[in-house]
């Protein structure tokens, strides 16, 4: 039988993910990997979480297996609600990892040809999520404050259904939008009414400087927003949540409930019953101290290693860093070499929405050792200073400008 | 701000749930429920998933609470397909409630407009999953026997895109679809060239008659099948599966990739762990005992008080059962006044993809006592004898032929 006219136009936007390829390509038994954006399983909280799924199962085993309601447990919602301002519990929804909440947004709002305005670079889930809505994208230029006010002008008069950003240690680059930049761009939102949605995984992992308010605190109006426990207890439980305004949360809750009811009672029940020992705070405090030693060692190789030409982001949070390469260097090409040498990454140009970026690469410093970032950028050092886009006398960087 | 006009053509195609607002009206304290499709939580195997929970944060945290592939955790794929005649563990994915199988499978499948060809009546879940792909629907008559052939061949001469069934133990009406049927449903489907969505939550609860098989095992080259463990463990730890031709698994791997990453690694750990005790065999007698005498329960109440020219399915595993009304009793305003006497049941008009269907109804048998299912069913039959379409002498009963 051929499937191939059965299926719906949708399943041609369908890609697979490119990280998932390098994933494949890196499981060389001795390769240093920057590729995944995994949190370090070595800080799960797994003797905290023990207690709370024996007591749930013996204490309250007939409801934390049973089906529950599509909005999820309430108490998980006041406590996300506590922590979140702009907020309130009766307008959080729990969803099965934030990817689940971005292809709800997406289900309820993007028609087939609605231009979505994205950075330039932007997490390229996000980008698989509104594909398969079939949309066509709007990028926008940043610099290392975000991304640029004029360019998502630019965009805006374009009239995208929506905009999608992640205002806190972007993934790829690392960077943040400043709060003049956040006002800057609810301005712009507002005037030529576009919704926005803020995707916010990173933001308890700031290691360095002061909080910003969410765009969601800023603009509760107008901002679809959605935070996870991926990045603070652990991936593994899928638990995230998404809020927003009344009306599109509404809906939102329909869609979910036709997509797969409910996310998992027990895994609800299992967070709430851990989150109540009050562990987090000192979780977190761990979490960024771990992140920001990363980091720092990760700066700390590419300065002592990397060649002249090459520029890379300083990030304040979060678990990614974005090299500029020379203007000839194609990260793509560089990373079979880098392979051969045992080292990988993720080349920027998965990250760009409507092409280029070939330049660019993403280095995640969140599970490698100490050891292994030391190796690892040596190595990709000098798989760089090889490069023929390098190597050619009076080669220089461009300025670490993320997709302008 | 106005949310309306940014909301996509597919959001007024999301409706919320009937038995959702009636479980809220029945909410009642003395109300006795025959609406809700829950499983039997007093089954719960609470005790053989203790020791794994523990077992698997223990042993296996690190990998228990990180990302994991989309495709489902591998030894998860293999029990299942060690039970599943016509399938292999390459091609089986892990989905979190056979609710996303089927939204997976419409999302690669139906452009908007699409036919879908459906029973009438059908689970009105499934009906949720397609509306948000803006289907369109071609319903198919039934009797004891499942889906008319003769009315398969009527709508496949309209070509859908696709046609969905549950074969063993259907929801709402329990009835089960005849070999013969079987195979007259897969050489239409084969003429007409029509890929079929098999959905069997409850083929493992049969507790009277010989297993059929499945429609996967007779043509598994049109057919995607969707199953569960929300019946058999416990719907709260959103663990199923779906499987089908490799080209369109791919596909749906894809879709599943940017729907949600994947289901929750913690819960397939576990339920690997829990099922290599072996219990399940052995669960499985009682919750089939369980079920049986539940169903026998019901039968015998709706024998001993219900009116003459009301008549009702006998199903042979499962939760359902399916009344038949006479032809002038409104089910839904039944409703009312079964609330009114503290009984609740679902309308069957919500199980009709294209209207009618007011003169049935959905029993429930699954988590009622033997005291309230006694109790229930005498409430029921008083007010179906007070219908004004019931009490007219001379009334006759339809036969028990859902859907036609």
């Amino acid at each position: 039988m051929d499937w191939s006219h059965h299926l719906a136009q949708r399943s041609h936007h369908l890609k697979s993910s490119i990280i998932r390829e390098i994933l494949k390509l890196s499981r060389k038994p001795n390769i240093i990997s920057f590729a995944g954006g995994l949190p370090a399983p070595d800080l799960f909280p797994i003797e905290q979480l023990r207690g709370p799924a024996e007591r749930v199962l013996v204490e309250r085993g007939a409801k934390a297996l049973q089906y529950s309601t599509t909005e999820g447990h309430f108490p998980l919602r006041e406590w996300i609600a506590s922590r979140l301002p702009g907020s309130d519990a009766q307008r959080i929804r729990i969803v099965s990892g934030s990817q689940q909440g971005l292809d709800l947004a997406a289900k309820v709002l993007c028609d087939p040809g609605d231009k979505v305005a994205v950075a330039a670079p932007t997490y390229m889930g996000a980008l698989r999520a509104f594909d398969a809505y079939q949309v066509d994208y709007l990028t926008i230029a940043c610099d290392e404050g975000g991304m640029i006010p004029a360019s998502i002008e630019d965009a805006f008069r374009k009239k995208p259904k929506l905009l999608y950003v992640i205002p806190d240690f972007d993934n790829p680059t690392g960077v943040s939008l400043s709060l003049a930049r956040r006002r800057q761009l609810l301005e712009l939102a507002e005037r030529y009414d576009v919704p926005i949605i803020e995707d916010n995984p990173y933001g308890e992992l700031r290691f360095e400087g002061e909080a910003l308010p969410s765009l969601l605190e800023l603009s509760p109006e107008r901002v679809i927003h959605t935070g996870t426990f991926s990045k603070i207890v652990a991936p593994g439980l899928r638990l995230a949540w998404i809020t927003g305004p009344e009306k599109v949360v509404d809906v939102i809750t329909r869609a979910k409930q036709a997509t797969d009811l409910h996310t998992a009672t027990f895994t609800q029940l299992l967070a709430v019953e851990a989150l109540a020992s009050g562990f987090l705070d000192e979780h977190l405090g761990k979490l960024r101290r771990h992140y920001r030693g990363q980091r720092d060692l990760m700066l700390g190789a590419l300065e002592a290693n990397v060649p002249p030409g090459v520029s890379w982001t300083r990030p304040h949070g979060g678990m990614f860093l974005w090299v500029t390469l020379p203007e000839d260097v194609n990260a793509t090409r560089l990373l079979q070499r880098a392979v051969e040498q045992e080292v990988a990454f993720v080349p920027g140009e998965a990250f760009f929405a409507a092409g280029g970026g070939e330049n660019f690469l993403r280095l995640s410093y969140s599970v490698a050792t100490a050891d292994e970032i030391h190796q690892g950028i040596a190595r990709l050092a000098g798989v760089i200073g090889e490069d023929p886009g390098v190597s050619r006398p009076g080669v220089r960087a461009r300025e670490a400008t993320p997709g302008d």
